[in-house]
């Protein structure tokens, strides 16, 4: 069985967690993959696809006193009781023991791995996940790098690591399997706000304004 | 055996069904890869290929009372007698016993599905399908997403699923085997009209006008 | 043992043939990956590639008194002697008796397959190859399609079917290995004039006029 | 077990060594993918990240005295003692003795490839070095080729053959593991000036000027 | 006063008359700048805008019986009855008496030129025609050519020699003025189906079928 | 003198209106020059521009009950207390008395116009407005239309007819004249927050959390 | 009267004479606008324009022994008795007494003017000629730079000096103006083989083999 | 006369300096257009022709100790000695009577302005140094801003303004004049290194090692 199989092994709202590794205000500003403000509205829809459906979130951040800068403010203000592993100097995020714990600590299977970059923070920490027995989803669009190659390498990486790669919509639609059920609403205005703001300006057609 | 293989198993108009899925109005309003108006004259080109091969066709659509908007009218007007599935809720399509149904009541083994959006409603049933024993081919070029991190992170994930990967013109072509078969005349228009309209501009230079 | 295999299996002048399948004026008109003219260049410089290492070619065309127009000019004008099965109407090559006859004629085991498109006599006839038993380099830089996501889905069919993906400066440097063999000279002028022009502006800056 | 496989196998400063194959000032100037500029960048990355952990290099050309050119004089500044291993005519660096010695004189098990061209030089290097017994990383953006279709042939091939694919930035992370540890200055400096500039511009934020 | 004077001198339903030069089927297949089927579908709407305004259309076409090939048949089914001038060798359309002339017999003093190529058939007509003192628009985005170096360097001297730079919906824009004037439905007709097909996606939201 | 004088005739927060045309829900999902987003972003940016100087606005609509949808959410929310006039039919708005009256009662004038599409409702609106006697400022990026072609003709009539053509940035930045007057801190906000957002990933930099 | 008069100044076969100013191997090597075999073929089509109209050529280069490197060899072979003035130092043109007294020699009045760069070489020549009173064509997609900008604000300098900005299919049409005039086959031959090779695959259709 | 008359006003060494306006670190983190490390080798390439020709530099920051960050440490590090006028608020540098002192304290008639933004810092220094009564130059790519639009809207007004539009090599070459003259070395050096490194590439063809 791979983490890729499905309907069996989909993502679950009982079952999944969500890693958010690196979206620090200095490393947004190198991203050339996908296009910026893309991207921060992706990591936005993220947060709150954890909080449509409850999904424990373990946050890290390296060396954010430097360069590196601060967590995205975005994210603090969205998920501000989130556990955040500040890493001293490790890498792969799975290196530093604390965050392993706190990984650990959720009782998940299903880890969503998105962050800065793709190729580092993500590929490192996704394939050591997998390594750990974990079924791991990267983010692809919730997450940046430097140019289309480094995009290119990381994804074929993660993919014969055995990572599966998606990306925010899907992972919202595979959480949420029937817009009838709980998180339905939450979810049509994360789209409409911030994962396919196209969506909202569908909305006035068919909601009467009050 | 991979549903992959050829030719052996090569996509045979006795026994193939095209699934439709999701070709909404407001849906195609915010796709952006591929180019929408490409995807759409793809869309119709599928549609065509059903009735130029006497394929049964499933469609279906989502909350179509909604945002998403209704069936493409271009679709209705081409197939105005297919099943047309909508599914109240169920984002996978396969989730919703009576689509499932349909696609079982054609008697067909080889699945061609496109749809809005290929990372959600494309990618979960062509997943769905495969678990459930049939040759899938996804038609890449008749549905589309909303970024082409979407498209890389779809693609990837139904080829490791044992999708294969298609397009319109070459669905076409594997259904047609030899241009002097049934079918060929048609084959010949659609492509003149819809799918690679390039090719409707050299007719002239071999068809005297009458 | 794949066909991937390298070195052990590498594209040998002793074993390899080259597959021309319908590179047709007509055809050309339509390709939007790659650029026309790049894949013309290509195409010219396969041909040569084929003469410098007196490589056996069989040529094919679909329908070439209709849209498809007729074999590339410059093709002809290249391999004047090289057999050019016409076929009436099948679409994968070796659906066509005469062809896959002249393949075999050829007494080669590594075929090297480009044409237009891609996706349809490229990808049908390679993969027909590989089922056939013969080890198959599909050149993607001189073979054309009508859009990206066609390419995508061909390639991503042709690896999972065992072809390998290749393209034009690599399948003449692996049949030359090393510069000071046979062919060298050739290699360098076809590189110079088609494959890689770029590499003309550099000749005269290390070769004195006369 | 693969190359690809981590965090087991990663790469390690005491296990590494590092590949630059035919990065000579005739041959940049063909190359197409990456952008010209961003290359040079990254090879220049390379050869500091290869002082910056001790990593032994071979350094190779290919008919230095033809068009291809000398090596670029930025490889030669930064690594003026490294074996240079001049080919006279071998396309595949691994079919020059001298070459394959002094690979294996480094007593590494794990190589790190980068070179002009992707699908050429480096392609055929690294799978033959994987056919040897060694773990190979090949860097897509410290390598260049003439088009996105060889760029695409040359990663699919190498990935099917069991080589890594990587990229600059990655490579250095993966060798530093913590920043925290020897080499971490350097790579920062690195990081600043050559691999992502954008981060150099960052620093003056975080670091007062003297 | 120039051909741009607004509002005092806008197009006018009893003033205008459209100019279609050299839409021909070899022509288009040749065209880079705007993508092909984008301009396919806004020469349509030119000659629907000419039939919603009952604007005479003077059409013609440059050795329609060589490589330029036919009259795209697109226009002959939507204006049966406007004269087409073949002009047997002059490139500036009005060099051909007998198009000067057809111009002048339709009593209009602002011209809408459009075609195939921009930098050609049409800059030089457009200039022309300002030089015998009519009011001019250059329709860009209904006419084609070759790079945009084309257009760049045809868009410069239309402006300088007086022409008016325009495009398809501002054209019909202009000319229908209100959009409860008569005219109105078919303008949103042509909206729909040819120059913005989004804009047919949007009518069902507020249509309901009937 | 023409409008573009400067630095004697620059925009003045006592002399400037802001006209904001057609900005509705349907007629952006058509926008593909510039990119969607970046668009939304920076209308929701002028509107602020309008609060943080005092400067009066008159917004308008085209046929918001139909197709075109009604006026973005982000304006009325932004903007509740601004005269919105709902044209029935005229294309250029200041065909419509009521519009012109509104304009002239703000007793400004500089005219500060975005909307969409650039090419029609814009430029016809910023044409009329220069007949009328007002400076005029066109805001290209804060304006949509459907192609580069459509963007390139409207920018050329404007720029002839003595329209200014400008962008959101530097309208903000020439009303406000200095950092240290009322208004820079809104500026610096919605520079951060709309306009451009990198601006605000570099104010934790050196805005210690509270 | 300026130069961009049209009709009454059309470029005229016995009036118009063609600079080519540094078409070198060295500097071909870093144009990036337009695509450089774009730019050769049309460099090939303008050398082939002055042979079908007999227009007198002046070619000059500068410090062709150093890094520029030689003319063209592709000029060469076209225009083997244009006179080559080899400037040592000046890099507009007309600075050299040679060449500005060999333009006069031409006795023509209207110049043809490409070349590499063109922000320095064609640029500087091109308005030189002006201030000389030569009415001047500056043919852009035959002239090559190193980015968009750079074309862009040689563009509109040339523009604002008097310069014509012209085009490579245009500039022959321009001179031909009767496809039944001499020079009519050439320049068929011309446009299929170099400046719009598309126009090649046409010819088969309409002329039958031998 | 206007500024852009040539060769009558060309750049000249002794009557022209330059003015460097707002190249700080954390704004030219949001550059978009041109790509950041391009307008980074150019700003560099300026800082170099102002040492090399002698000419006086002006330098200014806007809120150097805000997010807009520091000067540039390139800038620093080639003109040590030049002025800096850091402006505590006002956007138009010419606003700053401290930097209109030392543009006018230079002596100089023609000046040359790059900056960050092109939109605001380039474009209103620029156009006020025109109304000051100076023959102004901003180079196009030595500046940056946010989108092409801003480019577009500033382009087109600058010019109206009577700006000339130039680049660095054009610049650079202007004030050259003739290759033998005294710089012409340190240009080439300029060019090799910054401006066009391509050209780096070409010198060891031609210039043999010690």
């Amino acid at each position: 069985m791979t983490t890729a199989s499905y309907p069996a092994q989909r993502l679950d709202r009982d079952r999944a967690a969500i890693l958010l590794v690196d979206h620090q205000v200095g490393l947004i500003l190198g991203v050339e993959d996908p296009e910026k403000e893309l991207l921060r509205r992706n990591v936005v829809a993220v947060a709150k696809i954890a909080k449509a459906y409850g999904l424990p979130v373990v946050i890290t951040t390296s060396a954010d006193g430097g360069p590196n800068g601060i967590l995205l403010p975005e994210i603090s203000a969205e998920l501000p009781d989130a556990p955040v592993i500040r890493r001293p100097g490790e890498i792969d995020a799975f290196d530093n023991a604390e965050f392993a714990a706190a990984v650990k600590a959720t009782g998940r299977d299903q880890l969503i791995v998105a962050g800065i970059s793709t190729d580092v923070c993500v590929s490192f920490a996704a394939m050591s996940a997998v390594a750990a027995g974990y079924q791991v989803h990267a983010v692809l669009d919730a997450s940046g790098t430097w140019n289309q190659l480094a995009t290119k390498a990381a994804a074929a990486r993660m993919e014969q690591a055995g990572v599966t790669l998606n990306n925010t919509v899907a992972v919202a639609a595979e959480l949420q399997r029937d817009w009838r059920e709980k998180g339905g609403q939450e979810l049509a205005e994360l789209f409409a706000n911030y994962a396919i703001p196209f969506y909202g300006s569908l909305i006035p057609y068919v909601t009467p304004a009050a």
